[in-house]
């Protein structure tokens, strides 16, 4: 069966016509960054490859976070074996804690994963889950397949990608990563372990595709610490504050060492710095050569002897960094710091990081980011990394995913540069549904994909929609309130109309005059029958419109009430 | 007199004691990006160089543009003798439409920067208005002062910078430039002429500051009409839609000349597009081979023989660009399409761009964007180029200007490291007033400055920060009006209170409770009294309040309304 353009109605529908089937169904994190999810399925049996969330855009006024919309697992929840993660970024394990209170299936994934989505969990008070961690290079025999954890290097320590060998063949997924030669890790990653699986002979690659447009090879995160290194020593008598992700541990573990070195102690700023630094050294990820210094000792430190490790550098509003330059925290920043703002802006946070900066600036510190000096680099794969996994993989058919749909395209046309034939390559959206047979890929459904918004404690989706709607309507224009007492005596206005408003640009005259414009419209429709209480509202709320578009050019919510008596 | 941290009440108080100093009044431009305005005062005589708008950021929801506050111009209209122009970027010129309303002087700029402005002035309907046009190395006598406007290299036609000298010194500003020894120009910049007032001796030099972040030197921009003849050859055969800058005449003649060497007539697309080149080609700053195609023509036109040229480069909503990517347009984009989107994201437009860029990929378009080929060269100076300048220049004092602070804060490292002493150099503020003297300068005043928004037809201050504020709570929370209908007869509520919200996420539970909540407030309150209104207001507000914060986490705009009778 083709896809036939219909919205399949329930997973029967499709299970039953393709019992035998091997296939992939799209969730999330392609077409889009963020929010990655992909259920790969045969038979019975379903795996889920990640669940993660996205942070709402300009477009989502309120919104908390989005995670992916996930009917079709909680329609086929009975069939779910388990939830595979690759690595603990929260655009891959934040959806969990929605998801698993709906969906009861163990989750894979290696031990700091577990312990960042572990601690997820135990904020949102749960406790009936299953995690169970894995080694890299196991081998876990879960349903119907056998799923090989391959260690990857990226930006978070426990990054793993998937060989998942299905009776059909094997699907390898990528996870986000990057070939790193000299990373932090105890242990690299082996390009000869990925060999081996292209030896074997790989189906399906999915594979991510965030840097498809950077040309070359990411730079590695041991250049970094040369990199910071190199500020250490050029800052001696300087108090040191770094930003930077809190997930990222090597980096975290670099400048432990580089206070070694200079004779410095350590000391975590904000939230997250604070816990993931905690639970990391619990499981043995981050290794400090000394006792750490609570915040509060801090500013009785010899600003020399101390460096600040934060949070903020992405211009967080309740953020460590964001804090100080603001003048909003116990630490207080001035003449005597340097700071060094170690991440790249994610797109759409240029603003607010630089604002930031600007703001440390402005009192006098000295600040080193991004665009001046190699102090971050990339978690994720330059073209050159890319073509050399085609080359170790030598997949049959490719589906990009992890991108917007133009990273998606440039991928596919890397892929077929790589040898992969052009009809073995696929783009595909979310909610698609593809089929993997001999003969080639198949788009055989569409299921419910999308944005669920959390906002409050509730997750909400077409209501929330409307809402959303409301909420931009409103910024841009605010509302008014027309309150119309109707007297049945008086056959007329009992009162003047009182008009509240919010967000509406008019002067008093303005104001005035809208008022008249409501006055006059009753008058013109009377208020003899009961039945024209809607014409009423309607009409009043017409003649505004085009009073306040035409005199004053606002466009607010207008809302008529009727009050009789 | 040093500045005292008073804000001067009146010009007279500053004027009068300052007669016969030579003084900068930093009115937009400085720590921040665009409105860029700054007056130059010495004596009864002012000249204002630049006067330019910004866009509105994501925190001012409704605003169509933001222009300087310049009620400093307005106390002091008697003494302007001119506005000087650098070129006609909005940024430069967005903000007279406004001010001349107010101020009668004479604007003095080249050619096209007069065309663009005289062009807004009519779209405002204004008469009352004298443009002086001046030519390249032009000196003109301008009150007390004596301006020579001297050819520089931008992103548009017809840029100068303005070496003025005053009974003081010469004070020389850059405008925004870039030094390109192969632009598009019939003629060069002449870095002898800037090498002669240097030679002179510069008091003052006010330097922009965009690119200080970048080392080496900008790309010329006849570089990109290399790169578009690159992609010109290998798109034979195919139609081909440029996106760039309406106003970059010297773009709009690059791909005007590859037109016609490769066959193909030339299509405007976008309302300032067709404006733009209508008015270059009339004061001859764009030079057609052929008469080009209207946009109804274009789509009968064999595609390999057209040439679109469209506004849209940075994903404005109603763009051309835009419109075809969203199936908006009479050009209707497919597989045959060769789309070059030649600019960079402004900082904050990425997403915009982005969304364009996925969508014509979708539609199978080729797309070729800046991350991936020399198809934009800025248009302002790198950091080899500002040290070419500091070395023509050599001036006593150095203030930086046009960028965000850290710009400012680097640009003024590396005046330093050119030579300026750290003491010359100064970092200014909007508002500040600063006096240049043998012995130094010196801040003597601030003034009134900042941002005016304009929404609709009217500038606003104040009271349009307030309506912002309002919008931006409203579009996060929403509102919510609860009508409270009372009577003194019953001794309470007449009927159930009725709320009315937007954009306020509840559920039917929650929203009767929340019925419920202001019921029993005013049930404890009692109604007995009649100067307890406004206690019923503030308890109903309070008690919701608390309960929609509490159980909904939600948090509107609560508007309480009580109506008695």
């Amino acid at each position: 069966m083709e896809y036939n353009g219909q919205l399949a109605q329930s997973y029967e529908e499709i299970y039953t016509l393709k019992n035998n089937e091997l296939k992939v169904v799209f969730l999330g994190g392609i077409g889009e960054i963020g929010k990655n999810m992909t259920a790969i399925e045969y038979g019975d049996d379903i795996v889920v490859i990640d669940g993660g969330l996205s942070f709402p855009t300009a477009d989502m006024p309120g919104v908390d976070l989005v995670i992916p919309d996930y009917t079709y697992l909680k329609q086929n929840k009975h069939r779910i074996c388990a939830f595979l993660i690759t690595h603990g970024h929260e655009d891959h394990i934040g959806a969990l804690p929605y998801i698993l209170e709906d969906i009861k299936a163990p989750v894979y994934a290696t031990k700091l994963t577990l312990a960042l989505l572990e601690h997820k969990l135990m904020e949102r008070n749960m406790d009936d889950y299953e995690l169970i961690p894995v080694e890299y290079s196991a081998v876990e025999k879960i349903g119907g397949f056998s799923v090989k954890f391959i260690k990857m290097s990226h930006s978070i320590a426990g990054a793993v990608s998937l060989a998942i060998e299905t009776p059909k063949g094997i699907i390898f997924h990528t996870g986000d990563y990057k070939i790193d030669f000299s990373p932090i890790d105890d242990r690299r990653m082996d390009l000869g372990e990925i060999a081996q699986v292209g030896n074997k002979g790989v189906l399906l690659m999915l594979g991510e595709s965030t840097n498809v447009e950077r040309e070359g090879y990411s730079m590695s995160e041991s250049k970094v610490g040369e990199s910071l290194d190199k500020i250490f020593s050029a800052n001696i008598g300087r108090r040191i504050i770094v930003a930077t992700f809190a997930s990222n541990i090597h980096r975290m573990q670099q400048i432990i060492d580089l206070a070694d070195k200079y004779g410095r102690r350590v000391c975590f700023v904000g939230r997250s710095m604070e816990n993931i630094s905690h639970m990391a050294i619990k499981i043995g990820e981050l290794k400090p050569h000394s006792e750490f210094v609570p915040m509060d000792k801090a500013n009785s430190m010899p600003p020399e002897r101390l460096v600040i490790v934060c949070t903020g550098s992405q211009g967080e509003p309740m953020s460590a960094l964001t804090r100080m330059a603001s003048d909003n925290s116990r630490i207080k920043v001035g003449q005597g710091d340097t700071i060094i703002v170690s991440s790249t802006p994610i797109p759409g946070n240029e603003k607010s990081v630089y604002n930031v900066i600007n703001n440390l600036y402005r009192k006098g510190a000295r600040v080193i980011y991004e665009s001046l000096a190699e102090i971050h680099a990339s978690g994720h794969a330059y073209r050159e990394e890319m073509k050399t996994m085609f080359s170790l993989l030598k997949p049959k058919y490719f589906i990009p995913v992890h991108g917007e749909y133009r990273h998606l395209a440039k991928h596919k046309e890397l892929a077929e540069q790589m040898g992969v034939p052009s009809a073995n390559c696929m783009i595909a959206e979310i909610g698609d549904v593809i089929s993997i047979k001999r003969k080639g890929l198949t788009k055989v459904a569409q299921v419910p994909a999308g944005q669920l918004y959390i906002d409050g404690p509730n997750i909400d989706d077409v209501s929330g929609s409307l809402v959303l709607k409301d909420r931009l309507h409103l910024s841009e224009d605010g509302f008014m309130v027309v309150l119309l007492n109707l007297s049945i005596d008086k056959g007329g206005l009992s009162s003047p109309p009182e008009i509240i408003m919010r967000g509406v640009n008019l002067n008093d005259d303005m104001l005035r005059e809208a008022v008249g414009v409501a006055e006059d419209t009753i008058a013109k429709l009377g208020i003899g029958k009961h039945d024209n209480r809607a014409e009423i509202k309607e009409g009043v709320r017409k003649a505004l419109k085009k009073y306040l578009a035409g005199t004053a050019r606002q466009y607010p919510i207008i809302i008529p009430v009727v009050m009789e008596h």
